[in-house]
């Protein structure tokens, strides 16, 4: 498998690349080095200067050679993703779409990092940064941003291959990290109090500041007990937005309406079989009125986290599964609107929680850029896992029950508000 | 809470109903005793007549007491989906819809078990069982059938409250039961062997009696390095419908192309890094040709799961979800339109296979009428859990992992095929 | 493998048994019909009387026909461990021990039910109910109980066969039972706060009482941060029996000193490498001098819940494993030792809670009788799921995680202190 | 936190260690950097020579600054133990213990990486290298081992503080790793059909150059009726020794006597309920017997794991458990006897697979230095996940069921044994 042919000698095909920045303790240069040789080429490292103290930027000069050219090309394509920049660097190439709704072939497909292009020499940076997207450059405007697949029009000039594109590797700060918590591997037998509290910390700091706070919620945080947690947060202003599905939002509107969650007495916690009908009764009285909106207005609706959002000017967003009874009428029922939609909805989110949700976590997960501070709360490992493959140094896992983390964050944030004001 | 109010005598609010069958030891009646006692109501049994023998029918009368006629009407409509039947029956009342989407107020809310409604004295079997619906009746040709929420058109007749509804609850087989496995609590260390036997011999009796297998599949199949094992029983003619999402094919297509997935190689399973976005490529190419069924004629897919299905005439369907890349041409992304899809393909389904998928399989359990048998495998408890508390006898949970299950179920399956002739 | 052997008639081998108590509702009737057909036997219900309302006990004489005399006596083995007696009572059967540490061949196994055994025509109730013992019978005193094999000296009068043995099943209270979370199936789901609240009920009846409450738990208390919330149980008086492993004390002991918990700080929560060998500097000290009791003395240890328990009387009891370091000096190595302490030291307790150990839960719950209320509280389903196994009313699972599962539970506990004195 | 006290100049704490070895790829320095920053210290490269080529050493000198001379300890310890040596190097300093069972403070705590001690100048290598010991050193052959704490007697020299301790850390090796699958992340989602080919190679590696494989197995493996497969190993010579509890023998028994675990027919996999005393019967028979070997000898036990354990003369060895029922004569009930036996018996072990169970495979992990491979399978990511915290290149985790685990890897044992001798 490692031996070569005759007559085609190995030294054929090599490339130099860089990589700068915090190379050595953020690991770009030791992922780097581990794709190379996890491909079957080798590597020489020709020029290294490591920065003097942590703050100072390092870099390093890194021969490459593979056994063929294809294989130089793919390993320059997989470490280009981690912040590896080819030396010999040109313009990026451009083709223009003949189908809609595909790219051309070939096409440069993103990561949630940062990344620029190279045109006529100057590097322009990406807008819209989402991973597995192409790249679309407006010849007139000079600008380039992330396309999704779905959206491509015919005529559209997309990036191909992967020169005159670089990527700026998510770097950890030079400071200590607001979550201290989240390089840890994942463990249900950490100690989750001061997790909680930073997380209480990034809500404070997200309104105090104007940002905009992201709940991403599954039904769970009903069926636990918990709504009336979320419910304080919302009237305390410290959400901005949340994105749920059908059953979140049912399962709310049928605690309101008949004390119930999926037929359990949330007050009284006994499987009373009474009432399995009553989520089906709640969405129908909300169809009847045609909207949450109206059946609040209307005094339908007078309690819980939908009634909430609507006093509160949370700006929601239902998107529909093909589990869904129902549904709600406002719930986006078409997956590919629901993706633009929260795409357009992402753009200023400064923080993002997820709560006891995989398909709405990981399709959020999807859409954000590697810098969101996003915190994923499950008592199920396996979801919270899944996020963290994402790997940036951004997402931080949390496995504990939905109804004390709420009953806590709660708590913090109120230590938080009537504490005296400091510098930290 | 139990205390009786002073002149308000509890005997006032008293009801006569009857249960029959096997009501002994497939539950019935002790699982109605429990609903009236949770409750907080009070019984008397009136006529009991046990069955001598195992095969006999019994049949019980049980007046029921509750303080409230509030009350006693919640408890006739709780132990009705158990079977208990007022003794007292009237026609079923119907109610015009005044608003399309949505039923009358107080609407009757279905199950999944075999029902019967009353109109001029005589019972009219209810089509298209399936739970969480209204029953519309169409007076013309006095037939009723179960119609979803969303279905509802101005004018239609639903029935509205519990009278005049009966409802046949799924009982066990006098016979030894298909699924030993089934009754069993969900555990994972149970000896596998018997149950995917079991399994192997319901492919095999579908396939001979004509009937209709249906695969609702998660990507783990492929993941798992699984798909050449369900490609293997669809060439045998042993599936006869796959509902998945756009995940399943996706991976499965990126295998077909590249031979991985998410980017690992399934013949190596080492996880280099390259190539994460061969899925997207993947998409990317059926896009291009238009749609699978296209990519096969042109030979741009040459094998796979997907391939199979083309040349072997299964009758697939790919559901979106917001989580998805691309997606494939043929994945319809609308939820909605989605479930009336599966539902018509469910009609004729005799057994159905559940494969590592959750948002799918409940999906589907929602749709399936109890009498369908169902065998849900997962490596994760939870996803096992959730679906046998469906709680029919019908439904079989097995955790194990999905690789080696869908190997050893190819070896079963050919056991069978090599087997002598037997009465079995 | 059901065909009748030619001249062998099936009605030769049959028996008559009795069930009575709250036969219907309390499932006893239904598990002893379900028995007899899953071994492939039949049955007849000769007589019936079903009590007229819920608190009125009802009876059912039943006629039990199996192919063989060998399948016969398993069958009345097997349901005799569901309460049904065979109505051809003789006295129970008495073979002495000729080997130490072993029954003779066919003894008697208990189970963890109120058992009677019959000499002389007479019913004698079996002390210390545990199961997978064997019963020894005192001639002299006419005295029947519980024997574990390790204890069997050469000589003792041992029951043999299951006839002369009755078993009282547990049943349902006829009022509404003290948790009522513990039926539902195991969810992650489901609200908890009234499940605590039944808890933290349960802790002050117990003392209000003068009973003995038994915390079982493992060292995820300590590495949750959740030391302080037990202590403050401890020091209210609310426990008064700790059972532990190694595990356990060490991390208490290393915070006690250290303030972390396998080197991870409980208040910071990050997870600063430095002290992975924190615990055993804790133990090595433990050791130096003596005991932890004489380290309470010494002023060595001041703090945690193994400082609360020698200073609050509580009887603690750490029991040895072979993955502890160490260990602490009044750890018990010896396993067979372990259990006789603590079936010595359960002899009175009225009421445990199992917080986070599957190897503690389970081998408590072995020990435990069938009528000492039990809650096991775990982040996993699969603990809760094997204790649950143990099937008696009496077990309630609770999957939640621990540290705010206490914090809470301090929190209800203090209500009702506060609480004005009800009649509840 | 990280204001410098006034005339308590930082500079004054400072330290050169040096690290050297594949210090970028094995990511040791980089881990080392980690430490000193996450302690709140700094640090300065002042000098790195990078390996030109990846099989090439590297070597680094780096100045470390804490804030005190106790943080600057304590990180210097924390350091040392991921091969950062201080350039200062002493002899390592020996404290004499005056308490049997418990070391002099202060004293060093071991890992399981080798290490080396330097007296006279001279750096001698730790023998019997096991982590969280103490190492003793023999003045006359002067020789060190490490030494648990329940074996120190009174007057042995204990190595105190971490001067003059040294320790090399694993590092990946050059060629392509053995296991591939080793450091990916924990997944249900992986392929594992690569894997268990990998793991039937070591084995099929380790018979040929007359190693010796141990499993460490859980009761699972009765259970899910893999008894059979584990058989084949043994007689096909892959197992030299076997770990287990009570549990596994108890079970294997009851299965080669009743053909039931825990009652449950392992052909038939119905839960009938007889025969749940099966395991006691079985314990009790061997019991009578004396013990396993003579219950072979005598014909008693003729079937099963532990049956050819006896006649294929594998090095067994049962540790007790509180849970144990009986338990079986063999069972070493003592926890420190136990730890003794595997201690001694592990010294030749050279590949360790561990099947279902977290109790004994954490056990067997405490005692293992870092070089010997272990292979850890279940259905259940958080036993993995906890043997993987062990942070060694040498361990890799597979989740997956036990049973098809076994079946495949029996298959691909055969498939090595009749494939065309290869020098692969």
């Amino acid at each position: 498998m490692t031996s070569n042919t005759i007559g085609s000698p190995r030294s054929l095909f090599l490339q130099e690349v860089e990589v700068s920045g915090h190379i050595i303790d953020s690991l770009i240069l030791p992922k780097v080095l581990d794709c190379i040789t996890a491909l079957g080429a080798s590597f020489r490292i020709k020029q290294i200067s490591i920065g003097q103290a942590r703050s100072d930027p390092s870099y390093a000069l890194v021969e490459v050679q593979a056994e063929s050219a294809e294989k130089l090309e793919e390993l320059l394509r997989t470490i280009a993703d981690h912040g590896a920049i080819s030396v010999a660097t040109e313009d990026c190439r451009l083709v223009p779409t003949e189908v809609a709704g595909a790219f051309p072939e070939g096409f440069y497909s993103t990561t949630n990092q940062q990344s620029e292009i190279r045109q006529d020499g100057k590097w322009i940076k990406v807008e819209n940064q989402e991973m597995d997207c192409g790249i679309v450059v407006d010849a007139a405007s000079r600008k380039a941003r992330c396309l999704p697949m779905t959206d491509v029009e015919i005529g559209q000039s997309i990036v191909v291959g992967h020169l005159g594109v670089r990527v700026h590797p998510q770097q950890r700060s030079t400071e200590r990290q607001q979550f201290e918590f989240m390089s840890s591997s994942v463990s249900t037998e950490k100690p989750k109090g001061p997790a909680i509290r930073q997380v209480a910390q990034e809500l404070f700091n997200t309104r105090a500041a104007g940002g905009q706070a992201l709940v991403v919620g599954g039904p769970a945080i009903v069926h636990t007990g918990s709504g009336g947690h979320l419910c304080e947060l919302i009237r305390g202003g410290y959400i901005q937005k949340l994105f749920a599905g059908n059953a979140l939002a049912t399962h709310d509107i049928e605690q309101a309406m008949f004390g119930t969650s999926l037929g359990v007495h949330l007050d009284r916690g006994n499987i009373t079989e009474t009432g399995h009908e009553h989520h089906l009764r709640a969405i129908n009285r909300i169809r009847r009125e045609g909207s949450i909106r109206q059946a609040v207005e209307s005094q339908v609706l007078t309690q819980g986290i939908m009634y909430e959002c609507v006093r509160h000017h949370v700006d929601y967003m239902l998107a529909g599964s093909i589990r869904d009874d129902g549904p709600l009428p406002e719930v986006v029922t078409d997956a590919i609107q629901s993706q633009r939609i929260m795409r357009e909805k992402l753009r200023d989110v400064t923080f993002c929680l997820m709560i006891a949700t995989t398909l709405h976590s990981i399709a959020v997960g999807n859409l954000l850029p590697a810098w969101v501070k996003v915190v994923c709360v499950d008592i199920n490992p396996s979801t919270v896992i899944k996020l963290s493959d994402r790997g940036s140094f951004q997402t931080a896992g949390l496995i504990t029950d939905v109804e004390p983390f709420l009953r806590a964050l709660v708590d913090e944030v109120k230590n938080l508000e009537s504490a005296p004001v400091s510098d930290q």
